[in-house]
């Protein structure tokens, strides 16, 4: 089995074999975060750009550690910065950057499809780290490493996701991953968070007596994870959150820090499984685009190594 | 011939032989951009500041990606974060940056002569990367080598520069370097963007009806680089833009993305320009400095390699 | 003698004995800012998360440049970017960096005591590069650097803080640092400024005069230190300053500028003393971790340097 895209755009396409491939490239990767020494020399003289539209925290710092623990460098941009203020088009801007030759660019942006839509213009490995309301593959493959290290499997699985759902690209990548392995899904929110087109592969719990606006202690009352709830649901289950948490109001801090919930592991495991996308990108298509006639012989390549 | 300047501030006072001389040595970059690995270690244990004072996304990525690929480390410095706002002096700002040993400064600024002005009080070789309306060099430089590679030559071309000439620090650096190969130039735009000292070094045409303000419909109708206008004025000759490009309304796609358009080889060749920017600052920097009496014997410094 | 905090949170619990090594740490890294070839390899492969939840600009420069010539990566939070807007606490925050594993913390915070509270949670090395209005142990080491160089010693001096001591950080890190080397302290400045806790340890100097609001005419007029003062004050001392100035009010040119100043020297030895506090905190925790069992024999593990 291999992986034989030369992007990772969203979840939706891939099969069970692929995906599994990528969840057990991941494990070399993970080891190394236990590592006193993490940083590897294997992307030596790649480039990753950082093309961030909206604001991240997390993900922006995880594709940089992965990208530094691979040994490569980074070109950063982000959307306050931009030209895009000046009047220009989203492929003019990752056009220019990609005239300045990274070798795989790392995108999020508030558009469903930006990262489809760059990737068909590009020449080189795209990442989606964020589209809209449609996918985050990056996290829905870290998720799953956190579930079949914690239980020992992903298949088959009674998984609930809860709360905001209809803008949650994380929620989509999800049910697309687990649901390749025969997950059963409920989705339990507010009824104006629960997409309707969910439906037809997933049991809805909504309540549907809360009209919006739905106020922060309504939310509470009928959704937050509490400890009680979640005993309820399952005694042995585990809980992931793909962060920010707003504790006290969707999440308690019992459940939050409980021995249940793998928050910080899922954190660990993204950037193991970032480092594992970025190598197999930029390294496949090194390989595709290696060839002779392509080497530069002149003085300056003889210094090229570091 | 070689660069005998500490700094490079303006391409203004420099011969035609000193900046065809910079040009040269840039194609060595060039070829570096189309290696498999792009990274040098020429650089390795020199720092590069990165002091913008404007807001920039392009050039700022060019010099860093120039930095990175030349294996030195950055420090940045972006004004939006910067202590100007808490009452200091734009010389104490630099001093402080300059009082962490960086080894060459490049800084962007909103006053015309600010680069001028802070290389006078520094010890350390300045690069303008952008100072009001008066010249961005490597950007005058890059296109340049742009058109050379095209052309085969930057001599005795006639030149147009087309759109606001008036607040252009790029129109000024290709009038500067390419006026001193015998180029004829065209200053065409509204009234109010083409500068009357120019007159004296050019033909200038603009519409004298169109007072201020002008509408975006009254420039396209006027100005616009559409492809029937680029047929007229030159059936085989080249369109550079320096970006952000404002599509639509001061050039059509048609001509943007056409075969006479440079825009993308222009980013590209700018981190090659800007490779041999630092490198020749700085390694003639060292090379004037590095004096046995200098070295350091301690222990450490036996470290001091990686 | 040697340090042996995990930590470095502030300079009130360390020793004279412990402030004095420190001192003395710093001295093989003031020289590498001297030599042509600043970086070194000693944190290769380590990572030092910089949480900024306070706008700084020298600090996060110097602590990132400080980390660079050891060899070690950056992994960069600001607070502007940060998840905090979304509701996010400061502990999760920490927490979700922290499982990103980097080998230290260096943070700056609006609240006092914010590096404490974070520190007692984390498994791993925290500096704390200000918080509040309770200490920035980094700026009252380099400070003291600072005079040691230039006077021989920082032992019994007559030391004058002037300005706005009940907001600064510094000044209390100065006084506990300087303290426990028998100097004696004079503060002054408008009484708004100066805080009442501190006359048990110290001479303090104010117009009682002068109500708030304080206007800048008034400050000068009282406080401003200029040439005649100081000579006034001590014809051979030294002046120090933490940055930013605001020159023309609290200070003139010709003493921010003049023999007596080490208002430079202050930065560059910033630097080197946080070279010194990363390398003891970081390979301290290095030593401390370091057990052959979690030492991985994977092949990638082969890779695991550069």
């Amino acid at each position: 089995m291999s992986y034989n895209f030369r992007d990772l755009l969203a979840l939706e396409p891939l099969s069970a074999d692929e995906l599994s491939f990528l969840l057990d490239q991941s494990k070399p990767f993970q080891e190394i975060q236990k590592h006193p020494l993490k940083k590897l020399a294997t992307l030596r003289g790649k480039t990753v750009a950082l093309a961030f539209f909206e604001t991240s925290t997390r993900t922006r710092i995880s594709f940089g550690a992965a990208a530094s623990r691979l040994g490569a460098d980074q070109m950063n941009l982000q959307a306050e910065a931009s030209s895009l203020k000046k009047g220009e088009t989203l492929l003019d801007t990752v056009f220019n950057l990609n005239a300045m030759k990274p070798d795989c660019l790392v995108m999020r942006h508030a558009a469903s499809g930006a990262a489809n839509y760059v990737a068909r213009h590009l020449d080189i490995p795209v990442v989606n780290a964020g589209d809209g309301t449609h996918e985050h593959p990056s996290q829905g493959l870290l998720d799953a490493l956190t579930i079949r290290d914690r239980l020992g499997t992903i298949s088959n699985l009674n998984v609930t996701i809860l709360g905001d759902i209809l803008h949650s690209r994380v929620a989509r990548s999800n049910i697309h991953l687990l649901g390749k392995f025969g997950c059963k899904f409920t989705l339990c929110g507010p009824a104006m968070w629960v997409p309707r087109e969910l439906e037809k592969i997933a049991r809805v719990q909504t309540e549907r007596l809360n009209d919006p606006p739905l106020s922060a202690d309504d939310y509470i009352l009928l959704y937050q994870l509490n400890a009680e709830r979640l005993r309820r649901a399952s005694a042995n289950g585990i809980v992931l959150h793909p962060g920010p948490m707003n504790r006290g109001i969707e999440i308690t801090p019992e459940v939050a820090d409980g021995p249940q919930s793998c928050v910080l592991e899922q954190v660990t495991n993204g950037v193991a499984v970032r480092m594992a996308i970025l190598y197999l990108l930029i390294s496949g298509a090194t390989e595709a685009d290696a060839h002779p006639a392509l080497e530069v012989k002149s003085k300056e390549s003889a210094n090229a190594s570091d």
